[in-house]
C-alpha cells in the first residue's frame, strides 16, 4: 500500500513517508508551493490547477494558508499525495502530466516555506547550558537556578530567518576584551554557528488564553532544521542584562522542508528523565521527544570536501517541543501561526557531539584539528557551514535534507573601526 | 495659511499641526485610515473613495501600504490633508461631503494602525538603569559596564502588541521569592507598567547593510506612545541569562494615532550631553532628541478618577531614537516597515518622574498615597493605567492622545497553582 511509483534511493531523506513541504521556483516560475518526493519537487500548485487536488490552499507564496486550515485538512492532504504518487495512480500512467509536476529538486531555487511572525529561541539542552556556564561562570555551579525549573527561553529576530543556502555576511558590532578598557567596533572575531530544530507552529491560541501541556502537541505543524548563527564576541558584551540582540540578530538559517509532525510520529520517544519534577502546568506525561540524527560539517575556503564536526540527537533535550509551547502562552501570550520556536543548541554527552564551535573548542582554547590539516576555532570568511539531520527505523528512513550557509567577509566602514585592546 | 475651518480647542491634541494617523471603524463599517483632527476623525479612505484625495494608499486595514510608499509621499499626502482641512476647502462648503467624512472620535473605535513585524524594545534612560541597578545590583555601580556605550536592547514579542483601551488579563507565571526553595506558580502579584515611547519605522534596509547614523532619520515614519507591561516577579526568575521573556510577552498596549516625524519637527532639542563619547558609528552630531511631555496616571477599581503619578520627558533619553536605529543595524539587522522600537521605560532625574511603578515604589517599598486614601505598590485588578503625552511651544500643541488599559483578574487553573514560600 501506498507504494511510490518513483524510483526512489533507500538511502534518500524524502521516501513516501515523509512529505515534506517547501516554497520552490524553478525557471522564471513565481514561488509554488511543492513536496519533496526521492529526487524531485511535486508541484502542488499545479496539481490544484489542473484540479488532480481538490483543494484551495496551494496558490499562494508560502504555507501560511494551507497551515491555517487545520490539521484535519494536513491529514487529508497528505493521504491525497501518498494516493497521487502510489502505483498505478494518473502520474504514473500519464507521462505529459507527470513532467508537468515533478521537477528535479536541482533545478528548483527554494524560499522560506513560511511568513514567520514570531522567532522564539529556546535553551533547552541541558548538556549545552551546563557547557556555557563551565565556560563563562562556575564550574561547579554550571546550570543557573532557574534552568531545571524554566524552560528558559527568549525572542529572536523574525526578519533575519532565512533559506538554507543564503550567504551570511560577517557582522559587525561592539565587543570589549576583558583587558581593554573601552569598546572596540569591527568585524565578530568569534562567529559560529548553533545546531539547532526549529518547530513551525500550525495553530493559535486567543492573547490571554495559555495552553494545557496534553493539548500542546496540536500547534505543532512541523519540524525544520535551524542553524541560530552567532557572535560570540559581541554576546559576550551585549547580553547582560536583557539578554543576546546583535550577537543573533544578523541572521538565522532555516532548511526548506517542513517535515510534517504526522511525519515524525513514528520517531516519539522518551527525553531525559526530568528531575527535579517540572511544576504541574509543565509536567509531561507523554513522550514528545523525536529521535533524530543530527549532525554538523565544515567546508573551508576553497575546498570541495566537507568534514563532520558534531553528531548529535535532538531526543537529547531537556525540555521537550510541547513544554516549550505550554511555557510560552502560560502568562497568555499568543502563538501565531507560522511562528519559529527553536530549540537552541543541541549538545550531547560526548565532546563530539557538542552542537556549537564554541563547546566543541571549548572557547577556542582547543582548536579543532580537520582532516585537510586546518584548524578552526571559530567560522572564518569563505567557510560553509552544513547541519543535516534523518531519523530512522527498522523500515524506513525520513530526513530533513540540510541547512547550509556560507561566511561572506564582513563589510567594513573604515570610519567606524576601532581596536581597543 | 492652512487655518482650520473646524472649530479646535487650543488645548486638543490633534491640532492642524498635528494629524496623525489611526486605523478606525465605526458603526458596522470595515476597518479605516484616518487622520485626527480635533474630536473628529478624518476619514481617508472615503477622501480616496470620492477622489478628493488622489491616491491610492488607504484602501487598506493597516498603514503599512502607505508608510511603504516613502517620505515623499507622507509629506505630499500631509499637505494635501491641510488643504483639504483649510478655509475654504470643498469640506467646508460641502456639509453632506463634509458629514461624509468627518466622523466623531467618540463614536470610533480605533485598532492596531499597523501590521507590526517586529518588536524591539531598548532599554535608553539613564535614570532608569540607574534607578534598576541600585535595586536589584550593586547601587554604588549601579550601571552596567556596557551602558555608556552600547544603546541596549531586546527583542519584544509582535504578536502581543494590543491597541490602547484592550484589557490586560494579569499573566500567571513562575515565580521565586528569595527565600522559598523551589518556584512557585501562580498570578503575578508585582505587576507594573512602563511608561515609553515607540518609533513606527517607514524605511527597510538590506539584510547585510548596516544605517548611518546620518541617514537614521529617514527610518522614521511616526511615533506612539507605549506602556509595556511588566511582571516583575517573573522578570526577576526567568531573566537571567536571556533577558525577560514571560514577563513583557503577555501584552504591550500603543496609543492608536501615529504621530508623524514631520509634525514632531519642531519639537527636536538635544539629548543629555554623552560621556563618554559614544563610538564613532554612534556619534550623533545632530540633535534628535524630542521634547515630548509625558505622564501616567491610574484610576483604582469603582472609581472615576485619575490620579497623576508620573510627569517625565522623552527629551530625558540618553541614546536617542537614531542611535537606536543605527545600533539595531549596525551588525546587518534588516529593520521592517512597520517595526515597533521602543524607548524603555523613561524616567527622569526626579522621584516623581519615574516610569514605573518599580520605581516610584522603590520595589514596593514606599508605597503610594492616592488621593482617595489607597495605597499601591503594584497594580490590582480592575487598576486603569493611562500614560498621554504632548508637545508645546509658543505658537501650538500637538498630542499623542493617550494609552490606557484596565487589569482584569488572572484566569486561574486550579491543578497548577503552586505555593512555594
Amino acid at each position: 500500500m501506498n507504494e511510490c511509483f518513483l524510483n526512489i534511493d533507500s538511502n534518500s531523506d524524502f521516501s513516501i513517508n515523509n512529505l515534506p513541504y517547501g516554497v520552490f521556483s524553478h525557471k522564471s516560475s513565481k514561488k509554488k508551493i511543492g513536496v519533496a518526493i526521492g529526487e524531485w519537487v511535486l508541484d502542488l500548485s499545479e496539481l490544484e490547477n489542473q484540479k488532480i487536488l481538490q483543494s484551495n490552499f496551494f496558490q499562494f507564496e508560502t504555507l501560511n494558508h494551507f497551515i491555517k486550515s487545520g490539521s484535519t485538512n494536513w491529514h487529508n492532504i497528505r493521504l491525497e499525495i501518498k494516493k497521487i504518487l502510489s502505483v498505478g495512480s494518473i502520474l504514473e500512467t500519464n507521462s505529459q502530466l507527470r513532467d508537468s509536476v515533478l521537477i528535479p529538486q536541482s533545478k528548483c531555487i527554494m524560499h522560506l516555506p513560511v511568513s514567520i511572525p514570531n522567532y522564539t529561541d529556546f535553551y533547552s539542552s541541558r548538556e549545552h547550558a551546563t557547557n556555557v556556564g563551565m565556560m563563562f561562570r562556575d564550574p561547579a555551579n554550571a546550570l543557573l537556578p532557574n534552568w531545571l525549573h524554566v524552560p528558559v527561553g527568549y525572542h529572536g529576530r523574525a526578519s533575519s530567518v532565512v533559506i538554507s543556502g543564503t550567504n551570511i555576511k560577517r557582522p559587525c558590532g561592539q565587543t570589549k576584551s576583558d583587558e581593554a578598557k573601552l569598546p572596540s567596533f569591527g568585524p565578530s572575531k568569534l562567529l559560529d554557528f548553533e545546531l539547532e530544530m526549529g518547530c513551525i507552529l500550525g495553530k493559535e491560541n486567543e492573547l490571554g488564553s495559555p495552553i494545557p501541556i496534553e493539548k500542546a502537541h496540536e500547534y505543532i505543524f512541523g519540524m525544520v532544521l535551524v542553524n541560530d548563527w552567532s557572535a560570540r564576541d559581541i554576546q559576550k558584551w551585549e547580553y547582560v542584562p536583557l539578554g543576546p540582540f546583535l550577537a543573533k540578530n544578523f541572521a538565522t538559517s532555516i532548511s526548506p522542508w517542513i517535515v510534517p509532525l504526522e511525519a515524525l510520529i513514528p520517531f516519539r520517544v522518551s527525553g531525559p528523565i526530568q528531575d527535579p519534577n517540572p511544576l504541574p502546568y509543565l509536567k509531561q506525561n507523554d513522550p514528545w521527544a523525536f529521535d533524530i540524527n543530527l549532525s554538523a560539517s565544515i567546508m573551508t575556503s576553497g575546498q570541495n570536501e566537507c568534514f563532520d564536526i558534531s553528531h548529535t540527537n535532538y531526543k537529547y533535550m531537556y525540555w521537550d517541543i510541547c513544554q516549550q509551547i505550554t511555557h510560552h502562552a502560560s502568562n497568555g501570550c499568543n502563538l501565531q501561526i507560522g511562528d519559529l520556536l527553536a530549540s537552541g543548541t543541541i549538545s550531547g554527552e560526548a565532546p563530539d557531539s557538542y552542537g556549537s564551535l564554541l563547546e566543541l573548542t571549548w572557547k577556542g582554547t582547543k582548536p579543532l584539528s580537520l582532516p585537510n590539516g586546518e584548524l578552526r576555532k571559530f567560522l572564518q570568511d569563505g567557510d560553509s557551514l552544513k547541519i543535516s539531520g534523518f531519523c530512522k527505523n527498522d523500515s524506513f528512513k525520513i530526513g530533513f535534507g540540510e541547512v547550509v550557509g556560507q561566511i561572506l567577509p564582513a563589510e567594513i566602514n573604515k570610519n567606524y573601526l576601532i581596536e581597543n585592546s
